[in-house]
């Protein structure tokens, strides 16, 4: 049969990254490519304990019942206390939402604020699938300049005035892929400037609690005085990205529109998951995964700026992350390295990164690339970069 | 802030059936509304025991770590085989998914196939979940008229072709609400006719591990020549709803698209709980499991069954299901009971339904119930009916 899918669908490929874990099967391959947390900081031993005493607690058969659209109830208090460390305060249940990983609430909050040819503001560049997601909607995204502290405010108002856009999509500590931070002043001006013209804002934060030095800065979300900042976070690069477990804080209003878009979808998240993600906090192992996890981040991210440093050509430049999982590398325009057409040779040689354009909300960036340092060990980075560093050495000549 | 929902979502209400769960806070409130499978029937201990030997296995990082869209492979080849007692031959990794339960499979076909304003048909009347979201997707439901044996196949393809309808949703066996089953010829003529008109179809089975009676018959799917059906089904209703786990089958450029659909919404299903469903399989204790539950829900229906006998006004008709959860009632015209109205009256009793309204695809019908055996215990079925009846025959004066 000949099938003909709806337009949401029919031109959308699989999300670049996914696709090219396929691609990744050779076992001697270093990949730079994907966001995985590493393997051996992956808590088992916890969960299956946790999992068995929750099993066997007068709490087991709420666990594997249906459970509410909106979350498990215990894990949702928990979250409402715990945002407090992001500057959110005063938040109860009302106000959070257990997802099905901190990617959900991106489908949900397109799903319910964005028709056939709205547009959303999103860095540029940015977490590319909140593109992916966005096109599933038919939106369109249109990228906001960005440097050193954060969002260009003149292009960010610009672009407010020029498109009026439903929403503003942004990863302000540790952005994905530059591994950049918003600064305090950037990020109250956001609140301002969003507020003012009505735009809403999700402001997606996966990753600010793996941070190797300098100071927390409060949330967005903390300066949203009218109701328009949605604030997401995962534990999928704390705790386990398999337990599939996130969560929104927001307006009641915008909360309850959320839930009946999440109840079409999956019904609930995983009660498993999120009672495995409860006791978890319960027992106070959170904390205790962390001190665990940063000093392997740090490790690894100090081996591949310091390898980046050593080989890289002369061209290269790249950001040094004070936390998450990525460098953001750029080639001058004189070099003449196109990382999109140097990807296939650099999975040749064993190495795998993600090419810019995917990031680019008009997809035509060719000089940039985003490489993770959290999958492969220090000396596979060490090697790994040696190699990307041999490769376009040779591409320049 | 002034919330701008899109068009989508604008007029979304909550599905009523969960909104109903909202109203059963009344601890000695009888509830006949929901689908819950029997809480005591929950394999605890069984989960719990698998949860921490997988944990302490050496899958235990896989599992615990980002996997794949398109579901565990595993419990993917599991479900290959599993199938085939469904009459569904042949089919290997590339024809299955794993879902977050089974209602995601409507959601993604939703989304893969229907544009704005196109027609999905259903039965009259369906699974409610359906109709809600189709409405998501700015889809139009149509009623295809049902009796004893299925589908009525005359109107099916007077509607197929007055509708030109993308797909058909139906649950062929222990129809959720009516609890009836098509025969085989039924489904063989469903087969063909939307396989002649290019109509896909979707065929929803959460039930029909859950038989008292009576053989099984071969599905939809399994008549599927021309790769138009998607067969899809969870282990909500035998292992657990909380895991959150159900799968579908279809041709692999189908699969392919729901796929990409996935990604967007959840990225994959919780990996957990994807392992606990494949180590239940392969541990062997889902026929057991089945063989424990069977009796305990055929007591309940019988209970139920009796007690409609023994004490509804004569105004009153209703199903006898071989299987499943549910009992569909209706009231004749002339007893001018109105489902919909009573339903507050019967709740201040002390006893909920959900009134059929909620499951004809035009919204219109008041003198239907559905009727669930499956959370109540059999002394509160017999008690409950009889408040029921002593309602209803006051209604009637």
């Amino acid at each position: 049969m000949e099938y003909v899918f709806s337009d949401r669908m029919k031109n959308m490929g699989g999300n670049a990254i996914r696709e090219i874990f396929k691609l990744l099967s050779r076992p001697d391959m270093i990949s730079f490519a994907g966001g995985f947390p590493t393997a051996s900081l992956l808590p088992c031993g916890e969960v299956g304990k946790i999992a068995s005493d929750l099993m066997n607690s007068d709490r087991a058969k709420e666990i594997l019942q249906y459970g509410a659209t909106e979350g498990y109830a215990p894990l949702r208090r928990r979250i409402a206390a715990f945002v407090s460390r992001y500057g959110i305060e005063g938040a109860g249940e009302e106000n959070v939402r257990i997802v099905s990983g901190g990617q959900q609430t991106i489908d949900l909050m397109c799903k319910c604020f964005v028709n056939d040819g709205d547009v959303v503001l999103v860095e540029d560049p940015t977490y590319l699938a909140s593109l992916h997601i966005l096109r599933t909607y038919r939106g369109k995204a249109v990228g906001v300049r960005s440097g050193e502290d954060g969002l260009d405010l003149d292009d960010l108002e610009q672009k407010i005035k020029a498109f009026k856009p439903k929403m503003l999509y942004c990863v302000p500590t540790f952005s994905n892929p530059t591994g950049r931070t918003y600064s305090l002043a950037v990020r109250k001006a956001i609140a301002e400037l969003t507020a003012k013209y009505g735009v809403m804002v999700l402001e997606d934060d996966p990753y600010s609690e793996i941070r190797f030095c300098g100071e927390r800065v409060p949330s967005i979300k903390s300066f949203d005085k009218c109701g328009n900042v949605v604030f997401t976070a995962s534990f999928s690069k704390t705790i386990s990205p398999g337990l599939r477990v996130g969560y929104c804080v927001g307006d009641p209003a915008v909360m309850a529109k959320l839930t009946i878009g999440k109840q079409a979808v999956d019904v609930h998240t995983s009660m498993l998951s999120q009672a495995i993600v409860e006791e978890y906090f319960a027992r106070g192992l959170f904390d205790k995964v962390l001190s665990r996890s940063i000093p392997v981040y740090k490790e690894k991210k100090d081996a591949m700026h310091a390898a980046i440093e050593r080989y890289m050509p002369e061209e290269f430049s790249s950001t040094d992350p004070f936390g998450g999982l990525f460098i953001w590398g750029g080639f001058a325009e004189k070099s003449g390295i196109d990382t999109a057409c140097a990807f296939a040779g650099a999975c040749e040689r064993g190495v795998a990164y993600v090419s810019g354009e995917t990031f680019f909300a008009d997809g035509k960036d060719r000089r940039h690339l985003r490489l993770n340092y959290s999958a492969a060990s220090p000396e596979q980075i060490e090697r790994g970069i040696k190699i990307l560093a041999d490769y376009f050495k040779e591409l320049i000549k």
